[in-house]
């Protein structure tokens, strides 16, 4: 008996396609029987249509493709397409990979288990190529087990130091190949302690063993570095990236790790950042620090991910000057172009820290001869603790759809990721995930739509939020309609319900500074990590207009005039942008104190509704996971209430302004 | 070489009793020279005066005295009052007990080491009687090694859950023996883990051998219990105090104790408060409690003491109608009269916890049949972690002198906790330590003022501040009158500088809630401590007067009627009382915000001059007490900087009201 849930691997019988004839016959086009992924990807197939119809396909092998190779960039996405097609006696998948292969069995898998019939997905011939070369999960695990802003039970990847490769892994990487996941970083980017033995041979023989179940479902390995390994491990007095005793150090060492971890594909670096060692202690610039490391893993087709979460984690809070937002642009703007062609830049979504809203990262549509890839989190670090239910795919999709204006066309997010708008050899986009080693991997069941939709949405960014819902929560949960209709009205208002009961209008972090979870107005007011709302009694906001910090600025026109207006600044990010009276006037005709004090009581009204309606879900679906999210919905109507109840206190004792409507303010 | 400063216990050569004919001949009256306390006085006193003067006295012994036992109550300070007089050829220390001796030969060695001359100090005959019965240091030290609340290393008791009896032990009851303590409890009151086999084969031989230590030094020793032990050790369902099991259970294991720990004098128990088991469980009042496990201990002459600092810890700050400062009048008043008479109810000096201004205990003058001790605390928790200075034996003196009425004479605080008011049975005074194994025991040197003066305090309630503050440099930094004169400047204000950068007008709680370091005036505002002060953009405090909560009528006339008038109350209490506009005018014809604006940057000034001060004694002490207080005042200065521009800024912002004197607000 596994001690952990199927998910959306937890096939069940499916009526629509039973019995087809269709299901007995399948040709892989570009596929060899040799191929470790395609084996894998065969008993996935064979595995899946038994459960769910029964059918027990003869496969036709139609010649072998060659391997992807990372180095090579753009080239992924062509070899990672697939087309499904019918003939007369079968379904045929076709890819130039293994993966591609892999790629189109869970789509047929999906379909039969969303109970759409085969002949009307695949008639006419589907054709899917990844919106991303790169589609990646980032685990922010710890060797001791722990895991940062970790809300689902500890690692399944390491126990006291020791790396794990048991049949759970085997799983996890069957569950996010399905998904359409490329590329698993497996350590925490703050490297520290054990984990930077990760490349010596304490370790090298799991994590190769690692590498090769992961490969196995055509999944790239990557591991975060300690940046200071050369005076850690190599006992230099250095990390300077232009010293050649430094330069050798690392030469040797890759050639050791990429020949006892054949598999691995690059690495993620989080430098000086947060008390991270880094290449600016030593005078040079973070593009110095990473093409040392890319010319050298070079060599072994390799990449390194380089992380942009550079700013001041010890500003002081009486300065007005000093805008953390700024930092990221003003650190990596100016060495756009610097970058050796192995190097990624790893921006996340906003200039902050993955608030429940925040405008896009400038860096996203400023470089311009840089790869990038994006960064989200679908740990609920800011966003509920995986207690209260957020579904993100929504606020991913704004994201992705944001109009940056870096070129005439084609010059959204997802464009820009996805390589096409600057033609970038490598781009996409990384999500700090959300397992762990609870019974149903994400804390909350419904936690699971987030990895499952950030999955598929990175494989194909126009899928809309509502159809990745509906299909976690049939291959997941139920297909019963009533249940569907019902986790629907649940997931998809989730985020925006969440941002009304927490932080206004785009001002973010008004949250527990110890835990990031609960309310706490001031908590990081008086602090200093560059994180203020700068409430008074009259009005409340952050100046980052041309008259304040000038950061609206860094985004291109009309980008940058529309949010140094206040009269043309969005409303969900007016206080991000600018100090208000709390009696000014927003686009929807509400003074920002009145938005505050209905959105929270609205906020909170509407989280009870979301619970009510799971509880009338009880009996109709499986009791384990009924209870699983009604005793966290439990736990988020009592942070709701406190955030409804906090943020209007405190908003109503600063400014004395009455609530218009007279409801309960203590 | 020891790894531990002597503190008052080094004794340096001195000039003013070298060669004194008085000192080569000592009376010692009452004493045998078989009672190992009396062995003890004598080993003191030859290596005192040895140090400090070369003389090497003969000792001439005059009868023995019968042995202290605690259960007789006040009759303890019968026996430990000494008298000390000069003979035409020595000095002759008279009294009824080992400890009296002892007292006697520490207030010798003192004389001596303050350079007093033996001549005038007693002739004529000085006698003292100790104040209290008992004098207690209370340790919250955990068998793992940490302590709760300390702030000066680990605990020099246990480490890794094994007692330790060394050379330290040793040195620790002579310190505190030398300053008249005689009886400690030397686990924390949160009795958990291993602590709770304190009672059991695992620890008694060790706890054995540290009641020997502390008995040679005339210190009863004094464990706290965990009240659920019935359940935890014994496998009983039940700690319901009227159960017969449960009292059978206590019988036979108050018997075995007693057998391994015969030096054992009580126990001290913090039942049904911040999540601990007691008799409420069960529905049995703390009496019901107490006295079930007194009358059991009273075969043994021994006591237990009840801590009574019970109250809702989970509050929610909605709620304006209960009110954390009435609780322990609420829960103990109604119960005065019931307590055996070997019970004694530990009080703590504030209704709050600790805050560096409240308001007496109502309980002190409210009970009058019940055993009562005051309970301060020299840990600094809430008063700056022994890294600000703040030396609190003044507050202590206000505290003991404060006139309760509870009689029309003997009525202060010092009166009723000495015994004398109610004529009690027991009573005293204890103090949750601050004491770790830091080389200098107490984190910042000048910390051990409050160590050795509660100590002084406890014996002799009449002895100033100031006198007890010079003893302490005296014996402990130096005697240089420059330095005395400057460590006296630091030390006496230091208690009202570190309120004023703090928490203005008796307001308290506006610290940070993870460490009670620092400021965050909203910390615990939306928290379900009870602690709260209610500002608003109008106005700040709490209504505790008849038409609040009502918790001034606790008081006695007039105390009551003073408190419950703003214009009666004394301006250091006033927002404790009441909810003021901050446009009151004060007594001192400040209004309330200008107070708090004031009161913030004086004391921030204050304490940068404090720390110029001590700045200006380098090279005229020890280099290492030097630097570690000089290193302390560094940090001190970041604290107070940010206290007052936060408590200002927050103030400020709120009210919007401008500061007179135009300072910089942020």
């Amino acid at each position: 008996m596994k001690n952990y849930a199927d998910l959306w691997l937890g096939y069940k019988e499916k009526k629509n396609n039973k019995g087809s004839e269709l299901l007995k016959k399948f040709y892989l086009e570009g596929a060899s029987d040799k191929d470790e992924v395609v084996k894998n990807a065969v008993k996935e197939l064979k595995a899946g249509l038994k459960a769910m119809t029964g059918a027990e396909p003869e496969v036709v092998y139609g010649g072998a493709a060659p391997e992807i190779v990372i180095a090579k960039g753009t080239d992924i996405q062509d070899k990672e397409e697939y087309t499904v097609s019918l003939k007369d006696d079968g379904i045929c998948i076709t890819g130039k990979s293994g993966n591609a292969i892999l790629y189109g069995v869970f789509d047929v898998l999906r379909t039969v288990a969303c109970e759409k019939k085969v002949e009307e997905a695949y008639a006419p011939a589907k054709t899917s190529r990844p919106s991303n070369p790169l589609r990646m999960l980032n685990h922010w695990d710890n060797m001791d087990g722990s895991i940062e802003r970790g809300y689902s039970g500890n690692s399944f990847f390491y126990v006291d130091n020791e790396i794990q490769t048991d049949e759970r892994i085997t799983d996890y990487a069957r569950m996010i190949a399905a998904v359409g996941i490329n590329a698993v970083v497996i350590n925490n980017v703050n490297v520290k302690d054990a984990a930077s033995y990760m490349i010596t041979d304490r370790y090298f023989e799991k994590v190769a063993k690692l590498g090769e179940i992961f490969a196995g479902y055509g999944i790239g390995l990557y591991l975060c570095l300690n940046y200071a390994s050369t005076i850690e491990l190599g006992g230099l007095d250095s990390a300077d990236p232009l010293d050649e005793k430094v330069i050798a150090w690392w030469k040797e060492k890759m050639a050791e790790v990429f020949k006892k971890i054949p598999t691995l594909k690059g690495f993620l670096v989080k430098a000086d950042s947060e008390g991270r060692p880094g290449p600016f202690t030593y005078g040079r610039t973070q593009a110095d620090g990473a093409n040392m490391l890319a010319d050298i893993v070079k060599d072994y087709g390799a990449i390194i991910i380089w992380r942009c979460f550079v700013y001041n984690c010890k500003q002081d809070w009486r300065d007005r000057k000093t805008d953390r937002a700024r930092a990221g642009y003003d650190s990596f703007m100016p060495m756009d172009g610097d970058y050796h062609d192995n190097v990624i830049l790893q921006i996340k979504n906003g200039p902050m820290d993955f608030q429940i809203r925040e405008p896009i990262s400038p860096l996203l549509g400023g470089l311009k001869k840089t790869n990038q890839m994006l960064e989200v989190q679908i740990a609920q670090e800011y966003t509920g603790h995986q207690i209260d239910v957020c579904y993100l795919i929504p606020e991913f999709k704004e994201i992705l759809g944001f109009k940056t204006y870096c070129k005439e066309t084609d010059d959204t997010v997802a464009d820009i990721i996805s390589g096409k708008t600057f033609n970038s050899r490598f781009s996409g986009i990384a999500a700090v995930t959300n397992t762990g080693n609870d019974f149903n991997w994400t804390g909350n069941y419904l936690a699971g739509a987030n990895l499952f939709g950030f999955g598929r949405l990175a494989f194909d960014t126009e899928l809309s939020a509502e159809d990745i819902a509906e299909e976690f929560i049939r291959m997941t949960i139920s297909d019963d309609e009533e249940v569907v209709k019902t986790i629907l009205g649940i997931l998809l208002p989730s985020r925006e319900i969440y941002e009304r009961y927490t932080s206004p209008l785009g001002i973010g972090w008004m949250v527990r500074p110890e835990t990031h979870y609960g309310c706490s107005v001031d908590g990081y007011e008086y602090d200093r990590w560059g994180t203020y709302h700068r409430a008074d009694h009259l009005g409340i906001g952050v100046d980052r207009t041309d008259k304040g910090t000038g950061y609206a600025f860094q985004y291109n026109e009309p980008n940058a005039s529309t949010y140094n207006d206040p009269e043309k600044c969005p409303d969900e990010l007016v206080l991000f942008f600018h100090h208000l009276p709390y009696t000014h006037k927003l686009h929807s005709g509400k003074t920002v104190i009145q938005h505050i004090y209905d959105t929270h009581f609205e906020g909170y009204d509407e989280a009870k509704k979301m619970a009510a309606d799971w509880d009338s879900l009880k009996g109709r679906l499986d009791d384990e996971i009924f209870e699983n999210v009604r005793e966290r919905f439990e736990r988020q109507l009592i942070n709701a209430r406190e955030w409804c109840d906090q943020v209007n206190s405190y908003f109503y004792r600063k400014s004395g302004i009455e609530d218009e409507k007279g409801r309960q303010i203590w």
